[in-house]
């Protein structure tokens, strides 16, 4: 049982593309940010080209989009679409990370298509007190996960801002030129503090929404994959895509995987707070056995009153990267009712957490030899 | 005589790096700047180690100075410094533009320095109307300017930023992360509408002042000969200088060469202000013709009461870029005893200057052979 098992949490929640703070009520989100429900008859419409649908899509971890079902009728006309998505490299990478790189895959897998996956070491540099040496480390450890993730070598290429920079920065400055600071600021939060690197940023990551059109010589669709704290910046791409004549890019937006701890989003900074793909099995096992759960204080509280999977991070993760959406069911239907008790719950996720890791960093150590074959480009 | 007689001038002014506005006060530009006057001593002192004293240092057409003591007492003491300017390539060159690049190529020649000659395409997109094709072609022009002065084609290097951005980028992360909107609002004046770009831009032509030290794998001074209208963006790279281990960049600030057809600065977006390196001989003399000059309306005052060589744009022309200091007395002697009418400078500067251009352009074609040879790199 948790120590810590209670739901009156408070509906104060904060989503940046550099923090994440509180419970995040989704719905509110969506109408925050001004996106759309990824609605059942979506769904369907995704399944007509996919067969079953990826488990992400049927449990709604991807709950948002923008432009999904424009650039299925692209699709459906016989232009096909690029896929990009992006990793901060502020640390290792996490579960948490991972999620939205296997629904990139799948649709790569199932569409056939192209994938930018661009590393924002620049970013990362410019916020936060990491060295440039320390998130060079960071780049390279994290671009292991990404090949280990299973990407399609001859349609995926990694670019790093500041080892590409070249191939970016006049689409760059195309941006750049279109977005004045009032409107950054208010998709930023930008103040008199915030340094000029950051406020000068944000076209460099709008630009691998352009560059498929400019890498194929016509108007190419691409369609980002990401969470929804990323949302701004692809918001102010948006914004002046027409303008400059591209396609605005398409996008679909997961949740966040919670903490370990506690509610809200992993963060690399915490290693408690989540389950790293570099972690020894040991150092799983035990960041599980500690983990918050929605039960009750005791075993016989458990039993009468039932535990809550709905603030559960156990259960989280079972239902999202573990469970099929039959067995996700059972398990809510018994902890509900009192006949699962945390143990079980976390000796699941432990096995299935442990099993899976062990095969990644296998894959992982395959992909040392891999990393030049899928740069944007070697040269320096 | 010319049309335009009046002395009476508002005593406003602005200079920043983009607009140089009414009749620039340089005394108290010194004390708003915060810089040097460049005194008679530590002219002297310069002298000790270049012989003769060039024009333009003898004119005081170069004016004020940061730290050009320290790095002559650095030179002294066997450490030798790189030269850094550059040009904006909104246009055409002109002489204006040529002043600090006559006066670079002689202490590059006194000193035996090496020069790194920045050009700054992007900063050239961000503010303003020009197409990135409009302004390659300046570009490659204003490359054949810069080679035509004359540099010594083994210590000159000319950086293209969105050519080299590779080059520079890590280091103007470094820079960028230490400076503040805040401070850079109120060196550079940016609004809620200046766009992101131009307030990125900042640190970029900050590089420089750093490249040589990493260059050399020392600390190395650095001497930036510019006019002062730029001295706002080496103002931000000295205060964080030494915060990331290098010297603070030293400069040797020029005056304006006037406009031809009124006060204020020469402009390459109005043609008829500035003699271009690129004008047919018959074009510069019929702009000088035109020019303005601190005559008197009629030739009867002008040898009753004298002209005024003081708001005189055909006087500072033949001042700066022609006559000896003994010749240019003379000739304000003469002038403002009513001895000299207008028609006889203007004479002097017409056949000076379509001498002096007619032997430009033929180095500008020669020119033409060697740009490769004085890009900072020829990687794409």
């Amino acid at each position: 049982m948790s120590d810590s098992s209670k739901e009156d949490y408070s509906d104060y929640f904060e989503v940046t593309p550099w923090k994440v703070e509180g419970s995040v009520d989704y719905a509110r989100l969506i109408k925050k940010f001004g996106t759309q429900e990824i609605t059942d008859e979506l769904l369907e419409k995704f399944k007509s080209f996919t067969g079953e649908l990826h488990p992400l899509l049927e449990h709604k971890f991807f709950f948002s989009h923008r432009d999904l079902d424009w650039i299925l009728n692209k699709y459906e006309n016989n232009e096909k679409f690029y896929l990009y998505t992006g990793r901060g490299p502020s640390g290792m990478v996490h579960l948490g990370h991972l999620m939205p790189w296997f629904l990139t895959k799948h649709l790569q897998d199932k569409f056939d298509s192209n994938l930018l996956f661009q590393i924002t070491d620049d970013e990362k540099f410019l916020y936060g007190n990491k060295s440039m040496e320390e998130i060079n480390r960071n780049v390279y450890e994290n671009i292991l996960d990404i090949i280990a993730i299973g990407f399609n070598k001859s349609k995926t290429k990694i670019i790093v801002n500041s080892k590409h920079i070249k191939h970016l920065y006049s689409t760059s400055l195309e941006i750049a030129k279109r977005i004045t600071f009032s409107t950054a600021k208010s998709i930023f939060g930008f103040t008199n503090s915030t340094n000029i690197g950051m406020i000068g940023f944000p076209p460099l990551q709008g630009v691998p929404c352009f560059l498929p059109s400019i890498l194929e010589g016509r108007p190419t669709p691409v369609l980002i994959p990401a969470a929804i704290d990323q949302d701004p910046y692809w918001r102010l791409t948006r914004d002046i895509a027409e303008k400059i004549g591209f396609y605005k890019p398409a996008q679909i937006h997961s949740k966040f995987l919670p903490s370990l701890q506690t509610v809200g989003k992993m963060s690399s900074s915490d290693p408690e707070t989540a389950i790293f793909t570099t972690d020894d099995l040991d150092v799983i096992e035990k960041k599980i056995s500690n983990t918050f759960t929605g039960g009750q204080p005791t075993i016989s509280l458990q039993k009468k009153l039932g535990g809550n999977p709905g603030v559960c991070s156990v259960f989280s993760y079972l239902k999202y990267m573990f469970d099929t959406p039959a067995e996700s069911n059972e398990r809510e239907l018994r902890c509900r009712s009192g006949n699962l008790l945390c143990g079980e719950c976390k000796n699941d996720l432990s096995s299935h957490s442990t099993s899976f890791i062990s095969i990644f960093q296998q894959k992982r150590e395959k992909a040392k030899d891999l990393v030049s074959e899928f740069m944007y480009s070697e040269d320096r």
